[in-house]
């Protein structure tokens, strides 16, 4: 299956600039990003990445500076069905969690991500088109509705949890891609164990 | 099968203090205990609670004082294998969680809580025995492989969301039961999505 990977190569993951420089945060977005591409290859499909900006990966790269729900949408209509949405910052996901989600063999599958958002989802329905802008989950099981189509959603922790705030960073730390994880490590990532909840600790000593 | 159903009825969910007073936060446990006591038996099992203090609610309840860890080790021992444990605080449970959790036919199959927590798990295996202090996800998969237990985990957000911290009722308003969701409707709590992520609001003017 032809899954799209949308990508913010401009300002990516600013959520996380108490944690990481400016510089830190688009190399992390894109180590993030690789690990997204080889599962999806690893699961047996075909990633392809819409990007805000030209960015190196290993994928075909289509460019397209609008915002995210136009740009998803226009790649969606020239696309054959049915077709993936997968977000870049999703550094839990397996080829199980995607196994899971095109499994689910509806019109249109969702997987929701944690504050209401949508993570992944699989179209197979012509008339459906995606809405990014605030609680997308409720408003894709709304316009799925409305266009008649079946809708599954998916329950995965592995795909729910994306990256925005540092705290999410505790999850990448103890579930998340190989390569994320140790990224994270040499950086001086730690998890702090000492408090009522696990925290996420960073040794700045080897910061510039 | 058996299940355990801990749950503190002396100080519970002290992180949400910042949104709901001690009271409140009682009888938002007891809400939460009877919504997965109700799932639980929805899905053809039987509940027991394990309480600090006496509570009422609509199933058998043992009373021990001790801490998590010894009291649950001790209900496990004395339990028809398998037995499974799931936490009174996961008000996005469902059915169809449940069944993944009790249909992985493993000797110990483990639910991940965020923060590396362990938020349910069904133990098959004599000489298995909980932890649940710290980084208990890890833990438990170790203490597994020591006693040579196959190990299975589940990867459900439905059973990662444990109420900690208020955040965590976003996710409750979004997706969780039913009764719970209303609970908190009832007492004001409504989402903001005014701001760059979804956040809680809580109206106070009916707030004694």
């Amino acid at each position: 299956m032809d899954v799209i990977v949308p990508f913010d190569a401009t300002t990516p993951n600013t959520r996380l600039a108490p944690v990481l420089d400016q510089h830190e945060r688009g190399a992390f977005a894109r180590v993030m990003l690789a690990a997204v591409l080889e599962t999806v290859e690893d699961a047996g499909h075909d990633p392809a990445v819409l990007a805000t900006a030209p960015v190196e990966c290993p994928a075909p790269v289509t460019v397209d500076d609008r915002s995210l729900t136009p740009a998803v949408n226009d790649a969606i209509a020239t696309a054959t069905l049915p077709v993936a949405v997968v977000m870049a910052d999703l550094p839990l996901v397996t080829v199980d969690a995607l196994d899971t989600l095109v499994g689910a063999d509806a019109a249109v599958t969702i997987a929701p991500g944690t504050g209401g958002g949508t993570n992944a989802l699989v179209v197979d329905h012509p008339e459906f088109r995606v809405d990014y802008h605030g609680l997308s989950y409720e408003d894709h099981r709304r316009r799925a509705r409305e266009c008649g189509a079946e809708v599954s959603t998916v329950d995965s922790f592995r795909l729910a949890l994306d990256v925005d705030d540092p705290a999410d960073l505790v999850e990448v730390l103890l579930h998340g891609d190989e390569r994320v994880a140790s990224w994270l490590c040499e950086r001086g990532f730690t998890l702090d164990e000492t408090g009522q909840r696990v925290s996420l600790e960073r040794d700045d000593s080897d910061r510039a």
